[in-house]
């Protein structure tokens, strides 16, 4: 072990280097003209799996993005560890924002700026080192390992979660390791016991057949902007509670056990509300700021769009408006399901003088990982060693809605050794990843096949 | 007479190239990257006043758009006639669906399709057309003639406000006479007696500072959309009312005998719903459509936007959210005044969670014009000689605010002889003039320099 733990050590520049170059790939997964980059992400992905020594690497096509599958079982009688992580990233709009460009990985301190950095190259390429660690040192892994690396993860999944159905011989293991979750504060080991699951819709209002003159038309017309923001101010009612109709059952209440352990977490809602810039927190009444984003459903406008969007001034009654609206599940609440309440809800709150067209994107299940499990409790012991600090538990308010497809499907619970830091910008303008986590996450991955060998 | 009526048929065609010349020039006003254009434009305007054979031809400059400036006042002891037009257009997009390039004008059946068509170089060349058909055929006109061709009608005409305040003596006149409205129908000689006000405001409301993932911030923190679309909401109450404080103070009822000649114009709201593509009308309750429409104020979200707005889903709590909302005052309302209503009524519903920016774009005064002063009782004959039917007299729900200064400043009636139709797409995709009103305009404003002089 000693070996494998100076290599990483050793190797620790290489590695960063590695990552920059996985960083330059605009593998934007949303984005129909990146089709190329998905390609060479993959391509690298399997490049590097190679490298590292797997015995067998294949990519997969798909009816969407590749799938990276690779393979080393040189173990028998030991178990067997699949480990997942996705290479697609999330566009970069606003681009404006970004100081450095996305896609050109710039180091900042102890941290690399670049798009993907944290969700989810940097975390991902953690696993494919330390694995690369133990075969050039000692020739072998403690145990068994595969991989299975996806580029839908932005958008939904859908081709891994026809893959996991068609392939559960293939993909058979004894746990699923996911670095794709957050450390609960720098330095401090965690890992995540529970997910909320997602539900994406876009409702789209159409009023007049064209865009007309505000002045000649306004007053005598549906204005299809003015009827979608009366529609998503329905949506809520003054306590910040979801009115769907139906949304809150099997939502289970928050158990006593849960509240007290949250509230040893020592969370600050005014450091909070200090570093995202605003003067207050804000949601459901009668809930902490952790309850609200850990255990609570939300529902939040993504994005909305409609008439003039330009500079200046334009006087036109557009023809329609457009929102895109998700909500995050918790345990309990199935997507689908969901997804119908909230389209009979929009269609009842629209009005007669316009169109609405509901459309569901993607949805994914919420997930909860049993503490106790072999597999997580040698997460806890890893993290510890690596981070030489006691492991906490806690949930989040993101989605992988792969990791309840793992679960039901492979019937394995899932270790969640997030590495990232809810700082680190995923999802908007200077994305990064503190590098030092990096290593740190290399090492508790190699403890990690070590204590889950034994 | 004859011969100035016979120039104007034998010269269709060429008035018609000659319009084609102007509209392929895309002087958008709101746009800063049109500046070159825009001077284009008003090179157009000048040339074209030049032929025509006006006596003195003139560009001013301004802090904004270039004026263009032009007379004849070979007619002493005659009445002087002050000619207002606007070179500008508006911004074409959403470019995708026009069925020919904006600025490519091209001929369907009796109309010409191009940004600009009817709103206004199409109406406003009818008067330079009528000019040049008396100074070519008989070498002067009945009465003196001046033309006022502004650059910045669509963006709130601010420095020709300022020029007719600095050059009362420049622009005296016994009438203004402007052709930027609308007949009541297609070949119905038309004039308009009320315009609408109008003022602009844009909205910002700013939560985090930066863009979240939706899924770890989701419920935690207040959505700019979700809040800008509850301060939408609430602008309007359940009868379609503005909710604003004191926005409806000196809105003068509508008269009876108002409403008695609204009931003569037969309007079908049936029709009206149906060629707009809505299955019903909506606007305050217990008003027409053409009391909303030219009567009774409203409010219009022009635009809004915020967050992703791609294709495809992306899963961002926004930074910021913007909305540009227009209000269309009457007669009794004070733009200056329903700025700050605007602007206090939006603080007032504005959540301590988020910042709100409020901006006044620009404003206009309404106007009402005497039916019965002389210059528009000429214009009435004008156009029923040249349409063949008796004139009818309505008001408009758009705005030209000059129309206001010029009644203000000049102290004379002005005469608003709308040459376009509703149904020509002004502000939207395939805006378009019908050639035959084109001609029948040449023909009513040469019948009016005549009929104005006797």
């Amino acid at each position: 072990m000693e070996d494998v733990i100076s290599y990483i050590n050793e190797h620790k520049e290489t590695y960063i280097e590695e990552l920059k170059n996985f960083l330059r790939i605009p593998s934007i997964s949303t984005l129909p003209e990146s089709k190329g980059d998905i390609r060479k992400a993959a391509e690298f992905v399997a490049n590097k799996l190679n490298t590292a020594g797997m015995s067998r690497v294949e990519i997969f096509e798909t009816e969407g993005h590749p799938l990276v599958y690779g393979e080393w079982l040189g173990a028998p009688g030991k178990p067997t560890v699949l480990i997942y992580g996705h290479y697609d990233v999330q566009p970069v709009d606003p681009i404006e924002l970004w100081d450095s460009p996305p896609f050109e990985p710039e180091i900042r301190g102890t941290k690399i700026y670049a798009r993907g950095a944290t969700d989810d190259k940097g975390q991902m390429l953690v696993h494919i080192k330390s694995v690369e660690a133990f075969l050039k040192t000692t020739g072998s892994i403690p145990l068994n390992v595969k991989f299975i690396i996806e580029g839908e993860e932005e958008v939904g999944s859908e081709s891994l979660e026809t893959f996991i159905k068609n392939n559960v011989d293939l993909l058979k293991c004894d746990t699923v390791l996911i670095s794709d979750t957050s450390l609960y504060a720098e330095g401090i080991p965690t890992l995540t016991f529970g997910l909320r699951g997602l539900q994406y819709m876009e409702v789209e209002v159409v009023g007049p057949n064209r865009d007309l003159h505000s002045g000649t038309f306004g007053g005598a017309i549906a204005n299809p902007i003015n009827v979608l923001a009366g529609i998503i101010s329905k949506l809520h009612d003054k306590n910040g509670k979801i009115t769907i109709p139906g949304f809150y059952n099997n939502v289970p209440n928050i158990t006593k056990k849960e509240k007290e352990n949250y509230k040893l977490l020592k969370f600050s809602e005014k450091r909070y509300a200090k570093e995202l810039g605003v003067t207050e927190v804000y949601g459901e009444k009668g809930y902490s700021t952790v309850e609200r984003t850990w255990a609570r459903p939300s529902l939040d406008c993504n994005g909305i769009y409609g008439g003039f969007i330009g500079k200046g001034a334009k006087t036109v009654l557009p023809s329609k408006a457009t929102a895109k609206i998700s909500m995050r599940l918790v345990p309990g609440q199935e997507p689908k399901k969901i997804s119908k309440l909230f389209i009979n809800y929009i269609k009842k709150l629209a009005p007669k003088s316009v169109k609405v067209t509901i459309s569901d994107l993607h949805g994914g299940y919420p997930a909860i990982v049993p503490m106790d499990a072999p597999a997580v409790q040698a997460a806890a012991r890893a993290m510890e060693k690596a981070f030489g600090k006691k492991t906490v538990f806690i949930r989040e308010g993101g989605s992988i809605p792969i990791v309840a497809t793992f679960a039901k499907k492979l019937k394995v619970p899932p270790v969640l050794m997030g590495l990232g830091l809810n700082s680190e910008n995923l999802h908007s303008p200077n994305e990064h990843f503190d590098l030092r986590h990096f290593q740190l996450g290399i090492l508790s991955s190699a403890y990690f096949l070590k204590e889950f060998s034994l």
